[in-house]
């Protein structure tokens, strides 16, 4: 099933969403708000499960349903830790800036606290006081878990994974060096992060998900033109059971916090460094990541980052060309 | 007045406590649980005042005031941020680490993003599955705040502070060094973090808040012998309002969000490191601190991290020498 918040509150209104996003049915006699359901989900998911049934069928009343007046499926969250699960992307930001990537990275994963106050809806704007913070996208795929004890490993967690979202978790690149020379990791140098206008149970994608990554292409565009395809599940270096896992080390996680894969990104065939979609290749997640390219190719960036008036859109379509998610689609506007 | 949250789903039930702590009221009328109180503080706070007052003058329903019977103040959060405003703390822990102090750490607070989907009771224990991972105590003082905008100034954060709490930010120290290496931060390294029996609005701590810095010492022990007594409007490089405006530069910050101070470390007269509490010094806030000392004049440290076993207590009385915010007091339990 599909499930969004319409916006009213700080929680939201919870809706049962169709499968082809045209039509939602209220949910409010099984939870008023998403984090309600995932606080008793076991009760709460085969009720959920009954409304998106008879919305299939045509057999429960239903408004169409407009992502414009979507909340994050989350508005807010206890908790949103992103991991950084393609270390390829590490490697190629982390050559912008000069820094190597520790062997480590490979098999320890990188994984930091986001902001879980207010998530922004997925056509909401981006707002920033300046560009000179270096405004990028990061094209995410996320899950939803249900409460994980501490210590539990890989095998255990993937089964507490009961919703996906993809998200544009945004970045004010310029603000990063400075920061994590600090050691305390990201604070000022991410903004409010915006999921889909849909959050999906497993089922929903099908063999597309294998119980650990998601083998679809995620989809970003910049002002209309594609900008990225790289494969969620292509060289995906942890996934998500082992996030969950690395999340739960010393402490347990809860029902309805996030966990993101960070910026998606593929190497090509040849194991070099990508290619701009136009040119024939998967394109990238973030600008970060084209304007090491770009350097590393012609000696210095082309790509500007975002400007006060650029859109940004990012999709998840399955095998058929169907959006899974529903669309971020947004402007970066001034504050 | 004086807030509790009784253990009960996620998000406790609210009480309100006699200035004494020896009593509390229900608050159900008002709202079921702090969170919800926090989403609309404007018309929360004077009808719980109005319960705290008839509570003060023995003119309502009470019962007994037990701090075992709760959860911390706000059960979860939906935002545990937290400063490291006495730069003394980061001098002295960096040196144990052979690690320096960049002259903007003077200028430019710390902050990291902590955990928030579950925090302790403060007389819950502190479960850790290896005391290999170096247990230690960091106790600290917090504000609660409502909504706070983007880009809002020092001068304009002061009055979103709405609630005061003591609390022990629990550190692995030993798992610290290798984690903020990744350069993403605190992840694995913190554990679950516990906060003081009751929350309490600013006039609870009459002259000793100046509208920046909270004017009291800060008790903690160990095993009941004094451990430290710092105060924490002492040595404070960043205050309270600096902190939230430190917090909000790129992004906005929501009701109920908590803002730390960090470890509370004064120096000495003399500039110098400070002395145990048993020498007639000040003492500490954190076991990483004295060992840092003890490295520095023996040349090794003596004061072990905690075991298995071993209890921590950390309280705040007012000039009187009654306790404001009740006693966090707990023990160290194998997970």
């Amino acid at each position: 099933m599909k499930l969004a918040s319409l916006k009213q509150g700080r929680d939201g209104r919870l809706v049962v969403v169709s499968r082809d996003l045209t039509r939602q049915a209220d949910a409010a006699a099984v939870a008023p708000t998403l984090i309600a359901a995932l606080d008793n989900w076991a009760a709460a998911e085969p009720r959920l499960q009954e409304i998106a049934d008879s919305l299939e069928a045509g057999r429960i009343a239903h408004t169409p349903f407009d992502p414009k007046k979507c909340a994050s499926p989350l508005p807010r969250s206890f908790g949103w830790a992103d991991g950084s699960a393609y270390v390829n992307h590490v490697a190629l930001v982390r050559k912008s800036r000069g820094a190597e990537v520790p062997p480590t990275f490979w098999t320890d994963p990188l994984m930091y606290r986001g902001a879980s106050d207010e998530f922004i809806g997925p056509c909401d704007p981006i707002k920033a006081a300046d560009t000179a913070w270096g405004i990028d996208l990061e094209a995410e795929v996320a899950v939803v878990v249900t409460d994980v004890p501490m210590g539990a490993t890989p095998a255990q967690t993937g089964s507490a994974i009961k919703l996906f979202m993809i998200l544009n978790d945004i970045s004010l690149r310029n603000l990063i060096p400075a920061e994590l020379a600090k050691g305390f990791g990201f604070l000022q140098s991410k903004g409010q992060t915006a999921f889909s206008p849909v959050a999906v149970t497993p089922d929903e994608l099908g063999s597309a998900f294998d119980g650990k990554k998601v083998h679809l292409p995620l989809l970003s565009a910049i002002n209309g033109k594609p900008f990225g395809r790289p494969n969620a599940g292509v060289d995906m270096t942890f996934d998500f059971p082992t996030l969950i896992a690395h999340a739960v080390k010393t402490r347990p996680l809860k029902g309805g916090c996030i966990i993101g894969s960070g910026t998606v990104s593929n190497r090509d065939a040849d194991g070099g460094p990508g290619k701009p979609v136009p040119d024939g290749g998967l394109g990238y997640s973030c600008i970060a990541e084209i304007r090491t390219v770009e350097t590393i190719l012609h000696g210095a960036p082309k790509t500007p980052f975002l400007n006060f008036g650029d859109r940004v859109r990012v999709e998840m379509n399955d095998a058929q060309g169907r959006s899974i998610f529903g669309a971020i689609d947004h402007e970066v506007v001034k504050a």
